[in-house]
């Protein structure tokens, strides 16, 4: 039972090394705790990636990072759009950002007020939520509605929050944490009450790479020229390489007047990208292909496995069909548990997060972080049946 | 004339190789131009930082990094203090940030109100000043007052400032762009005003390590406990062991209440660190000692260099007593030109910093960054005279 992918070990990994690791999501809990939380894979990055940091380190190249616009990431990024997913990007709409949150908070301040709605599907990414209410606006929750294909977007929710005068939806898609790639009908249709309604619509898709066939993933700014001209896309190689903590992002900006905005934006309030970072995004973007297929494919791959797993050892968790990102979205309120995360962590001993923090829509379910392989998932089951016995 | 320090080929430098940077220092002008400017050295950094990093690399350890407190950091800058400046800190008083400035930021914006005041000595380091403008409070300047023995800090100046109810100082010491390490009698008499009107003091110390001989570097929070209640102090190894492009620094909170309140802001907000400037920075604390020693042993070497140079050369060019920081602070008034900076950029085809920038008191001024070789020196003093000459 040996994977495809497995030339790059992704089945192959010891808990013992996984432990040295630095990072939050090795730091965060005790060492029998299995942390299947923050998204971060417990594989490594790509060979050419962790070359051109080492190239970097070799250069002494350490020093601040250009700002705003990264000629080469630029340039590493449109080739990736292109060959990925047939999206010609004009370069001169291409920004360099610390990370795509800060993208997000830049929108929501410099293009809604204090006190306005923006709206959000619900469960969402929770630094969306924390990020409205700290800025002092609202959180309109349109949550997302169940179905046999997946998760849905809420169309007629979505078009009675525009037509109360919300101007600003955050899209996220791949949805993180519902697992669902929407189809270019579903992207049309917001598509076509975000210029009824006229909404500037923010786009994170930091998830594209990470789309599992069958499913195919369309860029949002790639519905028409209208439809660019109001959309903020945020792409990072950060998620599908694996370097979350070196801080590097783009923004496509299909708006002139937006980008100017963005442009005047302080130095600092922008946040400055790491410079590790941003060789490394572009060594992804450049070289990272093979590695980033074999991934795929092995994640692919878990994703079955995991499924495989639940439904015969745990069948009253239910999982809707998933179709991108390693995160899966497992629904427990069959278990009428007051907080499932809470008890897989203090009697399975294995770390998700809380579904309840991802908005309305969250509470009894779990995020399960299953960018492992696919013996940690099965250990991760193994967790979760325990902590349901012990109940 | 082979440097003690060569070792480490300090004064071997190719300029060819240098302009393979990707950094904002080597790509901001064309490449007939010399940069001198922002405060990156043309090293490299200490060997047991660069292999830090890859060894973060090689455990695929490039996800999210922990927030707020890091041990490893903490124990590693506990023990630079001890056995740089015999500096006790409590590791209950160290938080991590991602940068100083952050630092800085953030207590600006927690403990005074729009509209209030904020001390600083200027010249200065200029985010300092964007940073209060940016905020929406207001610069109170007091200019450093020249010495035979360096720049001095304008006592009366401050004490009148305080006492017009202005109650934060942002103190920098060793002062950028001065080049000033300030005595214990100063930073006494600072501590004491400080307390006589009940003042909050931010002091950066970022550039503590390059503090060059006889001059000695006391930190603030040593000078007793009512100051150490009052001080945020910062530091981060970014400066002397190059690691600016990380994003990493410490800052000591002697105040638990303090403490509380900067805990209490967001994750995000705060300014997540990069993990790879953990762990750099980590090294460096730890392992760094001999590589630091060479390096101050070579600054000052090229400080002298850079002395005899303007001396002999330029010697309309006066330069202040200088001890710590590699950046020079080049007082051009004599030369009655509009702007030095610009002037030597565009006839001598070297890029320094533009005095004016940094406050009042820096019009008809340059900084230039001496963090390079000596032949590097002495081709910036041969680019200055041919802009001169061209007059
Ligand atoms: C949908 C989504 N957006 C943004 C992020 C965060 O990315 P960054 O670290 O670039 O802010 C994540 C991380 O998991 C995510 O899932
Ligand atoms: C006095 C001073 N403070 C802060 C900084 C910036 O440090 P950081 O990159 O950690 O914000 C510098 C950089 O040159 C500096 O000279």
């Amino acid at each position: 039972m040996t994977s495809p992918a497995d030339r790059y070990g992704f089945d192959a990994l010891d808990l013992a090394v996984l432990h040295e690791r630095h990072s939050t999501k090795w730091r965060s809990y005790p060492p029998d705790v299995l942390p299947a939380w923050v998204a971060e894979m417990d594989f490594g990055t790509a060979a050419p990636v962790a070359a051109a940091i080492e190239a970097a380190v070799e250069r002494g190249d350490l020093g601040y990072a250009v700002d705003l616009v990264a000629p080469d990431l630029t340039e590493a990024f449109c080739g990736f759009a292109s060959r990925h997913w047939s999206w010609e990007v004009d370069p001169a709409q291409v920004y360099l950002l610390r990370d795509t949150m800060r993208g997000i908070e830049l929108w929501i301040e410099t293009f809604t007020a204090p006190g306005d709605g923006v709206v959000v599907t619900t469960p969402v990414y929770y630094p969306f939520l924390h990020a409205i209410a700290e800025l002092g606006r609202r959180m309109v929750a349109v949550p997302v509605l169940p179905s046999t294909a997946g998760w849905e977007l809420d169309l007629d929710g979505l078009a009675s929050a525009f037509s109360a005068g919300h101007r600003m939806l955050l899209l996220c898609n791949p949805h993180n944490p519902v697992g669902r790639v929407y189809p270019e009908a579903t992207l049309r249709a917001v598509a076509e009450l975000a210029e009824r309604y006229d909404v500037r619509v923010v786009s994170d898709e930091i998830h594209a790479p990470l789309t599992f066939s069958p499913a195919t993933f369309v860029p949002f700014a790639t519905l028409g020229e209208d439809v660019a001209r109001r959309t903020l896309t945020l792409h990072s190689a950060s998620k599908s390489f694996n370097l979350a903590g070196l801080g590097a992002a783009v923004a496509v900006i299909g708006n002139p007047e937006d980008a100017k905005a963005f442009a005047a934006i302080s130095y600092r309030h922008r946040g400055p990208a790491g410079i590790l970072g941003i060789e490394a995004s572009v060594a992804a973007y450049r070289f990272g292909d093979p590695w980033l297929a074999a991934l795929v494919t092995h994640l692919q791959t878990v994703r079955d496995h995991l499924r495989t797993q639940l439904t015969e050892r745990l069948p009253e968790i239910a999982w809707a069909p998933h179709e991108g990102t390693y995160l899966a979205w497992l629904d427990c309120r069959a278990l009428r548990l007051p907080s499932p995360q809470q008890t897989f962590l203090d009697r399975g001993r294995v770390a998700f997060n809380d579904g309840s923090a991802f908005g309305p829509g969250g509470d009894g379910f779990v995020r399960l972080n299953f960018g492992t392989s696919r013996p940690l998932v099965t250990e991760m089951v193994t967790r979760m049946q325990t902590a349901l016995a012990l109940r």
